[in-house]
C-alpha cells in the first residue's frame, strides 16, 4: 500500500491504474479509522476496485466554535488499519496542499443543509461538499463509498454529484451495529453503564416508526408525535428527531418514496446519532 | 458535425472519442455565435482537439430584473457557424436537461465577483461558475477555451478550476478587434456615427495605462486617476474603470505580477466593455 501526500503524485499514480484498465474505488475519511471505515474499504474491495482512502481533516467544515485542533488524529494507526482492510493507496495531503490559498469560491448548499445536524452547524455542509468535490476531482474514482450513519452527509454528496453531473457513482454503506442494535461509534465508550443499556432504544424507536409507515401511516406529523413520545422516555436529552424525504431532505407531510427517520440524542458525555431509511412502494 | 441534446448521449459520443485517443477541446457558449466564438473554435481546432461547442442560455446567471426571455437565440444560424468554423459536435441541451430540478446547491463565488461587471450583477458569477462546472463534468475536456473579452468570467473560471482541482486546462483567447482597435461586439451596431468614431479611445486609454505601468508607475490609485481623466473626456458615461490583480481580481495598491485594466462605458444605446491584461516582470 502506497502513501501519497501530493496531488500531482496521486494523479500520476492513478493515471497508471486507469491505463491498466482497473477501476478506482474511493473512501474519503477524516482519519481515526474505525469499523465503519473498514466496512467501506471492504465494500470497495469487493467490487474489485483499486481502493483509494483519503485521510484529511478538513478545516472548512469546522465552525469557528468547533475545535478543529482537538479532532483526534493518529496517522500511523490509520495507515495500519487501511492496509489491513485492503486499501491500495492512502492519500494524506497537508492542509496547504488542499488549500494553498483561501478558497475564492465554495459550494453553497441551499437544500437539506438546515435540517438535522446541519441546523446547529451553519456552513458545515458547505465545507463538506466543497472538500468532497475537490477530492472527487483529484481522485476521479468510478465509485465513492460513504457510510449511511452520516445520512445527511451522504444525501448532500448524492445531491451534489447529481446537481453538478460529476461522472461518479456514490454508494451508501449500511451502518455497522452492536448485537443489540446500537450504531457503532467511537463515542459509545463515553456512555455510562445505564446509558449504554438504554441506548439501543434509539434505533428500536426508529425501526418501529419505519414499521408504522410501512403499515400505512404516511402522515409525517403523526409519526413524529409517536417518535417523540417514545424518545422522551429516555434518560438523556432529545436533540432532534425528524422524518424527511431522502436524499432531498424535505419535510413533506404526506410521506412517499424514499424516507429517512433520523435522531440525535444527548447523554451526559456522548451525543449519539442514528437513522433509518426506507422506501415506500408506490400505490398500484 | 453532430448535434446532441441529451447528457447521456454526449457522454457516450465522447467516450468513443476518448477511447480513440483523441483529446477534447471545449467551447462553452450561450449561442448567437459571432467572430469571437469562431476564434475560440479555431483555437481548439488548431490544437487538434475534437471540438465540442455547447449552446445553452443559462437561466441561473440572469438576475430577476434581467430579461432572460429576450436573450437573442438562433440555433440554425449557430449550427451553421459552428460547422463552418470546424466544430465536431454541438451540445444543445434544454433547460430541463441541465436543470431537471432546482439546484440543491450552487457554487458561491466569494472573491472577484463583486468588482467590475459583477458589482451591478449580484449572483451572476455564481450562475456562471455553476453552469460551467456542470458543463466541464459533462464534457470532461482536456482543454476549455474562453474569450479574454469577458475577462472577469475567464478569471473566475480559472480560479474555479484551480480551487476545485478540476483536471482541465483553461485557455483564454485574445479579444477580436476592428482595425481601429475597438473590441468587436454585437452591440457595436447600436453605436451612433460619432460614438463609433470615438469608441476606439476606450482601448487606446487602457493601452496607454498599461504602458505607464510598464514604464514604472505601479501605484493603482495614480493609474486609476489618469485613466478616469482620459475616459471622462468621452461623450458617453463611464460605468467603471478599474485596475486589479489577475485572475484574483484584487484591488492591490502596489501593482505587481499579472494585472488587468478594465472599463465599462455606456453610450446612448450600447454599453461597451474592454480590458487589457499585462504581466509585470519581477524586479531582479
Amino acid at each position: 500500500m502506497k502513501v501519497v501526500e501530493r496531488i500531482k503524485e496521486i494523479r500520476n499514480e492513478l493515471n497508471h491504474v486507469r491505463k491498466s484498465g482497473t477501476t478506482i474505488g474511493f473512501v474519503p475519511t477524516m482519519g481515526y479509522l474505525h469499523e465503519g471505515h473498514v466496512s467501506l474499504i471492504h465494500a470497495a474491495k469487493k467490487k474489485k476496485h483499486f481502493v483509494v482512502v483519503s485521510i484529511f481533516v478538513n478545516p472548512l467544515q469546522f465552525g469557528p466554535n468547533e475545535d478543529l485542533d482537538r479532532y483526534p488524529r493518529d496517522f500511523e494507526r490509520d495507515e495500519k488499519i487501511a492496509k489491513e482492510a485492503g486499501a491500495d493507496l492512502v492519500f494524506y495531503p497537508s492542509v496547504h496542499e488542499m488549500y494553498p490559498t483561501n478558497m475564492p469560491m465554495t459550494i453553497h448548499v441551499t437544500n437539506g443543509a438546515d435540517v438535522l445536524c446541519g441546523k446547529s452547524r451553519p456552513g458545515h455542509f458547505d465545507g463538506v461538499a466543497t472538500v468532497v468535490m475537490k477530492l472527487l476531482q483529484i481522485v476521479q474514482p468510478t465509485e465513492a463509498f460513504f457510510g449511511q450513519k452520516d445520512a445527511q452527509q451522504l444525501a448532500i454528496i448524492m445531491n451534489m454529484v447529481q446537481a453538478f453531473n460529476v461522472p461518479i457513482s456514490i454508494t451508501g454503506c449500511p451502518t455497522i451495529r452492536e448485537e443489540d442494535g446500537l450504531a457503532k461509534s467511537s463515542r459509545n465508550v463515553y456512555l455510562e453503564e445505564n446509558e449504554r443499556e438504554e441506548a439501543p432504544f434509539l434505533y428500536e424507536t426508529l425501526r418501529k416508526g419505519a414499521e408504522w409507515i410501512q403499515l400505512g401511516e404516511t402522515s409525517r406529523s403523526a409519526i413524529l408525535a409517536e417518535l417523540k413520545k417514545s424518545l422522551e422516555k429516555g434518560s438523556g436529552t432529545l436533540d432532534y428527531v425528524d422524518v424527511l424525504t431522502y436524499p432531498s431532505l424535505e419535510p413533506v407531510e404526506n410521506l412517499q418514496g424514499k424516507v429517512i427517520l433520523a435522531v440525535a440524542y444527548a447523554y451526559k458525555k456522548a451525543r449519539l446519532i442514528d437513522n433509518y431509511i426506507l422506501e415506500l412502494k408506490e400505490e398500484a
